[in-house]
C-alpha cells in the first residue's frame, strides 16, 4: 500500500516537473513570438478589501494565486507593484496568450475571487505583438547595437501607452521609416540598461501602441524619454502616458503579501 | 381529463414555435432595415452585488432574463462580456427595435431587477439604421466587391463611437464621397473576416457614428483599423472610440453565469 | 351641519378650478414670453433610494408631489425621463419662473424631501428666454416659414447644450445674422415635426445657449441635426451637447410611478 | 452678588459691543484694500449628513456656526446658498484675512465640525486683492464713470474663476490695456445693476483671476457678459468659468436652516 | 542592577544622539545632491476616518508616526498641511531617497497602517534630481545673483507640475538656453524670498519637471508667476500646475494633530 502511494507521488511529480519545463517552453514563445495577445490590467484595492479580517484576507490571497496556478500552462503572467508611486493603481497584470479571449477568461476568474472582487480595475490595456515594422530598412550597423543584450534581470517596470496623430499615419513609409530611425538612435545608448518590448492596440483598444520598460536604472530611464522628446517623431505622438506606469517587479507572492498584511 | 391536458400542451407547444418562428423573422427584418433604432447600453456590476449571497444572485438572474424575454417579440437583445478587457465595464446589451421609447421601455424594467439595481450604467449609446449613403455611387467592382459575405459567427465583438469635426460636415457630397470611397477600399480585404454594421447618431448621442464589428480575427481587426487611420477621411475624426468596446458575443445565460457563481 | 360642510366643499372646489385656470394662464405666459427664467435640473437616483422599501418608496414620492403643487402657482415644471436613454441621468425637470430665486427654492425643497436626498443632482443647466434676436432681420418668406405651427405633442425630448468660440462673438452683427440665416433655412423642412425653444445661458452658466426640442420623429430630428452640423454657423461651436439629453416627455406620476415600483 | 453680576454682564456687553465695532472697521478694510487673501471654499453636503437625526444635525449647526464667529475678528466669512442652481456644490464660503494661512486654519477648524466632516470640498480659488493695474492709464471720462456707486444689495452672486493663454501675458502694457479699456467700456452701463470685486490667483491656484458679482438683475448679468464676450480680450480667455457659480447671497443661519430642517 | 540599567540608558542615549547626527548628514546630501529619487505622495482623509472613535485615531495616528521612523535614516520625510487650502487634497508628503523603491517600500508601510488605509493617494510625482543645466553657461552676474541665500524658513510650500510641449524639446540647446535665461532674469527680483527646488520627471511620470517652492510671501510668488508667465519660454508650456498645491509646512506632529482631534 505504501509503495504504491510512493510511486503515486513519484508519478505526479514527474508529471508536475515535465509540465513545469512546457510551461517554461511556452513562456519563451509567447514573451518572444509575433501574434501573441497581451493584456495589461491594472488594479487598485478597494476599502472593502481592508474590512476583512487578516484571515479572510489569507484565505482569499490564496484563492486567487490558485486562478493563476490553474491558467499557468496556457499563458504567461507577470505581476508588477505600483502602490505608493501611483495614485492610480496598487499593482498590474501583464498576460500573454494566443487568444485574447484566454486573457478575458483569466481575468474573469481572478475578478471573481473574494480578492477580485475587493478590487477596482482602473485600466486595462489591450495589444498585440507583430513582428518588427522598421527595423528591417534600416543600416546594418544599426541593426547590429539593436543586438546589444538586454540587462537580465530589474527591478523597476515603466508602461507607457502611446497614441499617434492623424498625421502619423497618414505619412508614406520611407519618412516615416526615417523618423523612426532617428528615434532608434536616440535608444541605442541605453540598450544595455533598459529592456524594451512593443505591443499593437490600434482598433483593440483606445492606443495605437505599449510600450513596456524594465530597467535598474530610472535616471537612465529619464534621459532616454528626453532623448525620445528631442526627436521630431515625438511631434506625432497625440498621448504619451497618461497613465504612465511606474512600478517594481515583484512576484505574486510578493504582491499579495502586501495586501495579506 | 388527461387528453385535454396533453391537448393544451400541443396548442401551446405550436402557439409557441409559431411565436419563435415569427420572432426570427423579427430578427432578421430589425437587423437589416433602416429605420431601425439601436440602443447600446452598458453596464458594470456593482459592489452591492457581490454583497447577496448566491442565491438571491440566482433569483435575481432569473428575474433579469424574464424581463428579456417578455420584450422578445418587440426588438433584438444581443449580449456582450466585456469584464476582462474592459476597465469601463462588465458586459453590454444591443437592442433593436422600431421605436427609441421600446428600447427605453425594457431597459428600465430590466434595471429595476434586483440584478440591474446592482448595476452602474456607465455608457448608453443611441443610433438609427439608414440606407447605405456613399455606396451607391461607388464603381461597380467596389460594390461587387461589398457584397462578400461576412463571417457566419464570430468569438468578438467591438465598438467604436465616432464624431466627425466641422470640416466633415461642410465639405460637398462629391469630395467626401470620394474619401469614403478611399476609407472603403482599405476595408475590403477585411471583408471576409470582419463583419459590420453602422448606426447613425447625430442628434441622438453625443456621437455621430457607432461602428459595430464581429470578428475572429483580432489581428486582422488591428491591420483593418491601421488601414482606416491612414486614409484622409480619419483627419476628420474628432474622436474615434473613447471608449472603444473590445469583448466576446456570449449569449445572455453566459453572461449571467459569469455573475451568479 | 352637513350643509355646512358641504358648502365648505363646494368653496374650496371652486377655489381651487379658479385657481388651476390662473395656473393654466401663467402656464401659457411663462412658456410664451421673454425674461422667464429657466432651470433644467437633471437627477439621479442613487443606491440608497433601492434600499427602503416599497411603502417608504411610496410615501417619499408622495412627498416629493406636494412640494411640486405648493409651487405649481409661481412657476411651470415639466418632466421628463432618460433613464434606459442615457448613462448619465434618470430624469430631469424643467422649471420656469419669472425669478432664478424661485426655480433654486423650489429645488431646495424638493432636493430636501426623502426622495431627493436619495438623489444625485448630476448637472443643472440655467438660462434666461430672451426676444428674437436674428428673425426680425430674415426676409419676409422666411418669417412666414417660421410661423408654421409645431406639432401640438410629442413622446420625445431633446436638450442640447451649446458654447459658441470667441470668433462667433466678435463676429459683427450682419455676418453673424446671415449665418444664422442659413441655420434657420435648414431647420424649415422640420418646423411640422420638432417643436424647438431657445434659453441664453451666457453668464448664468458655462454655457451660452440651452436648445429644447420636442418630437414625435427621431428620424427628422437626426436629419435635422445632420443638417444644422453642414451649415458654416456650426463651425463656431465649442460644445455641442456633452451632455445630448434624449428622453421622453412623461407626467410626474409616470416618473415617480418607475422609481416607487 | 447679585450687582457683582449685573455690572460683569455690563462690562461684558461694552466688550463684545466694541469687538464687533472693531469688527465691522475690519470688514470694511478686508473688503476694500489690497493685499488682502481671499479663499473661496465651495461645499457639498453629502450623504452622509441626512442620516443623522434632526437632533444631531441642529447641534452640528450650531457647532459650525461658532467656529465662524471664533474667528470673527480676524477675517470676513461670507456664505452663499448654490444648491438648486449648481449640480456641483451646494453652498461656498468667501473668506477675507491678512494671510492666507488664517483662511486654511478656519477651514481646518470648520472641515473638523460634525457638520464639516459631513461636507465634500468640491472646489477651493485662492486669490488676493491688488491696486488696480489697468484703471490709471484709462481716460478721465472712463474713470468718472468707474466711480458709479454699485448697487447697494443684491439676492444673487456669480463667481468666475478665468485662466488666460500665453499670448496674453506676453503682450506688452500698452496693447493689453487697451484691450482692457475696451472690456472696461462695455461694463460701463451695467456699473449701477452689478457689483464687481477682482481677485489675482497666478500661482496661488490653477487660475489667474477669480471675478466676484451681486446682482438683482440676471438679466442685466446675461447681456454684460454677451458684451464682454464681444470684446477682442475674450480671445485670450483660455478658461471663462468651469465652473461658474450661480447663486443667492444668504446669511450663514439661512444656509444652515436649510441643511438642519 | 540600578547601575546596569543607567549604563545602558547610557550607551542607547549615545547612540540614538550619533544615529540622529547621521540622519542629519543625510537630509543635508539628500536635499542638496543630484541623482535623488523624490516622491510626492498627496493625501486625503477619507470618511472612513472620522467613523473611527477618538481612541483609535490616537493610536493609529502613533503608528504611523512609528513608520516613519522606521525608514528616517534611510530616506527625508517632509510634511505638508492642504487642507482649506485646496479641494484635491489634505496633506502630502515629500520624501527624497537614492532609490525609488525606498520611496515605494515607505508609501507602502504608511498606506498600510490603519490611518494609511484610511487615505486616499490623489495624486503622486516622481522625480529625480540631475545637475544644473543652463545655469553654466549663464552671465557671471546672473551666477552671483542666482547665489542669494534663500529665505532660511517659510510657513507657505507651492508645488507646481509642469509639462513642456513638443517644440520646446526639439529646440536646439542655444535657443532653449536663451529662453532659460530669459526666465531665470525674471526670478532674480524673489531670490530673497522665495526657495527653489526642481525635479526632473520626464519618463518617471506624467510630467517632465516638479517645481517646488517656499515662501513666507505669497503676494511676491503671485509676483514671481506672472513674471514668469510674460517670458517666451511659458509659450511652451504645456501643462503648469493642474493641481497647482498650496499649504503650509507643519511638522508630522502638527498635521497628525488635525486629524486626532
Amino acid at each position: 500500500m505504501r509503495q504504491r502511494s510512493i510511486l503515486a507521488v513519484m508519478v505526479l511529480t514527474f508529471m508536475l516537473c515535465a509540465q513545469i519545463a512546457g510551461a517554461e517552453a511556452d513562456r519563451e514563445k509567447l514573451l518572444k513570438e509575433p501574434g501573441i495577445y497581451a493584456t495589461f490590467a491594472v488594479f487598485k484595492v478597494g476599502d472593502e478589501w481592508w474590512k476583512l479580517d487578516r484571515d479572510a484576507r489569507t484565505k482569499a490571497v490564496a484563492e486567487a494565486k490558485s486562478v493563476f496556478q490553474k491558467y499557468s500552462e496556457q499563458m504567461t503572467i507577470d505581476t508588477y507593484l505600483l502602490r505608493g508611486l501611483s495614485e492610480k493603481a496598487d499593482f498590474f497584470l501583464r498576460i500573454h496568450s494566443k487568444e485574447m479571449s484566454h486573457n478575458q477568461n483569466v481575468l474573469i476568474d481572478f475578478m471573481g475571487t473574494t480578492f477580485g472582487k475587493a478590487l477596482k480595475n482602473t485600466d486595462t490595456f489591450n495589444g498585440i505583438t507583430k513582428a518588427l515594422n522598421y527595423v528591417p530598412s534600416f543600416p546594418e550597423e544599426l541593426k547590429t547595437e539593436l543586438k546589444t543584450p538586454p540587462p537580465p534581470s530589474s527591478p523597476y517596470v515603466l508602461v507607457v501607452p502611446i497614441r499617434k496623430d492623424a498625421e502619423w499615419w497618414m505619412m508614406p513609409h520611407d519618412p516615416r521609416a526615417a523618423l523612426m530611425k532617428e528615434h532608434t538612435d536616440a535608444t541605442v545608448a541605453y540598450l544595455k540598461t533598459v529592456k524594451r518590448k512593443l505591443y499593437h492596440s490600434s482598433g483593440l483598444d483606445d492606443l495605437d501602441f505599449i510600450t513596456y520598460f524594465e530597467t535598474a536604472k530610472l535616471d537612465d530611464f529619464n534621459n532616454l524619454v528626453i532623448g525620445l522628446l528631442k526627436v521630431k517623431e515625438n511631434r506625432h505622438n497625440k498621448r504619451f502616458g497618461d497613465p504612465l506606469l511606474l512600478g517594481t517587479i515583484r512576484s505574486l507572492d510578493e504582491i499579495l503579501e502586501v495586501f495579506s498584511r
